[in-house]
């Protein structure tokens, strides 16, 4: 370095100036400054905290009596309990790193993620007891089963040598936790629900968790004290971080162990909820509730949206509920969302549906992170704000993961060019947004011409019947491809195949419209995605029967 | 490093998921995002985010371009006007440190921050010309001097070989600036406002910056797109590191060269200011404003008071405004406040005496601050939550500086045992919130006792024709020391010696009521502290004639 900067000499780090970056010390500032404030409530019960805030060292106390330390994981397969907050902070207090996994997953899988994670200790609830069983007679390396008893599930078994309750009582409650040594070191492991070949376990750290639960806050412009209710699965992205952010905010986090509108509303009007995360999917269950449901909440609920964008129907029917919508995205790699379609004042005097296009855009940037663009991912250079070019949506800066577990392959691929690549393809608008256009491999191409399968989904969602919908190619022996419309219809509607058709030849080039639509229930994933794998798979094989 | 850790192998940083914490990014995201929204109003003037990014751009193509990089000092003689703002984003842009001279110094002191500094820029004002002038007679190397040239002045002298707006029209609005290779690195220098002995040069990084633009938004409870009033100097502190706070909210910079309550009042009615911070005098002037300057606010204004405790009926003046009062804590080593009396809505129901008890205390660490307490200084022992015994304020975490500028000895000292030492006297109450009692230096002992001047000062206040109040130490034959009070009072009052003296001790024991009450104003310094020293040399020198 340079020996005339005066900057450089004397002014070193030291334990007075410089502290690892780590969510640990928001849960610990809390539990000082607003002991008595209530952190958690699940039912009847409600925790302090002060009580959460002891409870969690008691859990790192006793998992490090277990021999629980530094570069270890901790798995976890629980719903929306107090517990699986409480695992947000107890396991990283020792070191360790905490797995959530994905309760809607089969045995399979669950024991690949046990093994390839090398779990030691597994946290598990009965409602999960068989596909854990299974699970268990499958990995190579039994972990310590801690059940998680919750008495407001009947059924299943205990499958653990102790429940959680008794382990953590073993527990010191003055346990002298320590921040990581290094602020990247990781913090959790959680694996991408991928569609083909292995999950690949996606790894965060300490810095990149503590960014992004305070990056949700100015995000999403959250006053302080928030009432949280966890519709969405903290499984997710370890919740899209909101069990650090609530920590930072000093928020109330409410549990719900199953998305039931009923419990829903009960809930939102019992604890004056302000906010909530969910996919499209939680929404429509809440927008289409009965009336009689909704009556009683007079104050504004704020909620997140990420996947697919919201359909105007959608917007204009939260709006009316007094609900307040803002979309997110991001992806496993980013901690969940990572960008915000940030509004706009003038927007509020658009009418509704230029507004739900605009407020329906991926957007940009949340503000901790430092960038997101669309690049010709050969080139990487930007496309141009034309809102035309297509290119790959890439994001850099501290909310992006640590990389891949075990596989330095898939990191530097996912990697290159300095760039963290998401597979989705998207669009810049003249005013720099973001806008998806499909994953790399939903695209369909007819006739030597892309199609955006999300372009045709957003006009099928336009249609008055539509509930939800997804598009995929289907094999054509004249153009290669056409898009092929899978289509689940609201309660007491029969639209025509030819009308669906219809209503999307008036919004589109013919071509992009939907050759052939199908009617039922869509297949879709524990987070409420539509598995368009599983559509895709269906219309390959009714193609080859074709033939 | 542990080989059988899995999560240290092929998950090192790169450009894709590591970038260097640094309020510039706040800058460039705010800029991209709402590029139209108003950055900056200065009377018939007002900025957009893209203007003052393109600004700043410009500043750091010019500064560059005459050589300016890395480890170089660029200093500013300024009041709050836009290119005081420019200067905290064009300077850093540059890799350079950006040194904020307080305009009320004299030619000698700035003459060694000059020099000290190693200043190679000189950003000045005609309303300081006089000062600089001579100080430029006296520095060793005379810097590059560029006059900002604001019309808004009328007097004083051009001393430099360009201004402003030349400067930055020769520079490019598309600079291809850089981030700090290193977070650590540099961003600016401020001078402590020493009573005795050459000023210090605290050295703030662009981590830390970045860490509290974010916390003022956080422990502030601040929604997006704040309107703030610079009431506070931007050379005090980088104000409180509000520049970089009103990029990270993409927020409106209300600038105003001096503090005078019809101005206030005006800008506050006309932009609708949300927000501002002051001094106690700044927030006592507009409580004691004539009520007609105060007529058409109808929205809240949050303001935040740092220094002395603000009085029970500054509390309760400036409710009656509709003004929300927050208390904020810290020094020029912690970048301004980095301690907030944070709020209980428990507080609420309280009567207004103990409600201003409560929340005109030191408090609690920011969020983003790793802790403060007060601790024994020789045992590094935090005292007991007793509200009796007393210790040293100490703080610790990212928002403290690097050290101070070519002085190892001072940093060393000031960081032993791994705190910042604040010097300032205190106590933790049974909540855990700091209080302070006085600096060091400004403790009273009278018979042995300690005296806390502070507690005398907060009886003083509450008597009603006190405006402001300082006590300090008077020499005496027989007690050792005893408490000397200067009170200025407010217009239209004129209560005794024995009367303000027979107040105080109905508030407190005996020997701690002042023993001699003096008339008339208070010296204070150009940030409104009142100049305690002045007034020790007033009483010694008193004392010495006495004899």
């Amino acid at each position: 370095m340079d020996a005339t900067n005066p900057y450089r000499k004397g002014l070193e780090k030291n334990a007075a100036n410089f502290t690892p970056l780590s969510p640990l010390s928001l849960l610990a500032r809390t539990a000082a400054v607003y002991p008595g404030r209530t952190a958690v409530i699940y039912g009847d019960v409600s925790l302090s905290w002060s009580t959460v805030y002891e409870r969690c060292r008691r859990l790192a106390s006793a998992l490090s009596r277990h021999g629980i330390g530094e570069g270890d994981t901790v798995a976890a397969m629980l719903p929306n309990v107090p517990a699986m907050n409480e695992a947000h902070f107890g396991v990283p207090m020792t070191g360790a790193v905490l797995n959530t996994l994905n309760t809607r997953l089969d045995a399979e899988a669950i024991a690949f993620m046990l093994d390839h994670g090398e779990a030691k200790v597994l946290l598990t609830d009965r409602e999960f007891s068989p596909t854990i069983e299974k699970a268990l007679t499958l990995v190579n390396k039994k972990p310590l089963v801690i059940d998680v008893d919750d008495p407001a599930f009947e059924g299943g078994k205990r499958l653990g040598t102790v429940d959680y309750d008794t382990f953590i009582a073993g527990g010191d409650a003055g346990y002298d936790w320590q921040l990581p040594g290094d602020e990247w070191n990781a913090i959790a492991l959680n694996y991408t629900s991928g569609t083909t070949g292995n999950p690949k376990g996606v790894v965060y750290h300490h810095r990149g968790a503590y960014l992004n639960a305070v990056s949700n806050i100015l995000s999403w412009g959250m006053a302080p004290h928030p009432v949280y209710l966890w519709t969405l699965p903290m499984f997710h992205c370890n919740g899209w971080c909101f069990p650090w952010t609530l920590a930072a905010a000093a928020g109330t986090s409410v549990c719900l162990r199953r998305v039931e509108a009923q419990a829903i509303f009960d809930l939102i009007r019992a604890h004056k909820v302000t906010h909530y995360c969910g996919a499209p999917i939680v929404h429509n269950l809440l927008l289409n509730a009965p009336a009689s449901m909704k009556q009683g909440i007079k104050h504004t609920v704020n909620c997140l949206v990420a996947g697919a964008a919201p359909p105007v129907a959608v917007i204009e029917g939260m709006e009316k509920m007094g609900f307040n919508l803002t979309h997110v995205y991001g992806l496993t790699e980013t901690y969940g969302p990572a960008a915000v379609c940030a509004k706009h004042e003038a927007w509020d005097a658009l009418d509704v549906e230029r507004r739900a296009e605009l407020n329906g855009r991926q957007g940009v940037a949340y503000h901790l992170q430092q960038g997101m663009t669309v690049m010709d991912p050969e080139t990487m250079q930007a496309v141009p704000h034309d809102g035309e070019t297509m290119g790959e949506i890439m994001f850099r800066g501290n909310i992006t993961m640590k990389g891949y577990l075990k596989n330095e392959a898939a990191t530097r691929e996912a990697f290159a060019g300095g760039w963290f690549h998401s597979g989705d393809l998207g669009v810049l608008q003249p005013d720099g947004y973001v806008k998806i256009k499909d994953r790399s491999k939903d695209i369909i191409i007819s006739g030597g011409e892309n199609i955006s399968s999300i372009e045709v989904e957003d006009a099928l969602y336009r249609h008055p019947a539509v509930l939800a919908a997804a598009v995929v190619a289907k094999p054509d022996a004249k153009w290669g491809e056409v898009p092929c419309a899978f289509v689940e219809l609201k309660a007491g509607t029969a639209p025509s195949e030819q009308e669906i058709i219809d209503h999307c030849r008036t919004r589109m080039a013919h071509f992009k419209a939907p050759r052939q639509v199908v009617f039922g229930e869509l297949p879709k994933t524990s987070t409420g995605k539509i598995q368009k794998f599983v559509l895709r798979a269906q219309v390959r094989s009714a193609s080859a029967m074709d033939k």
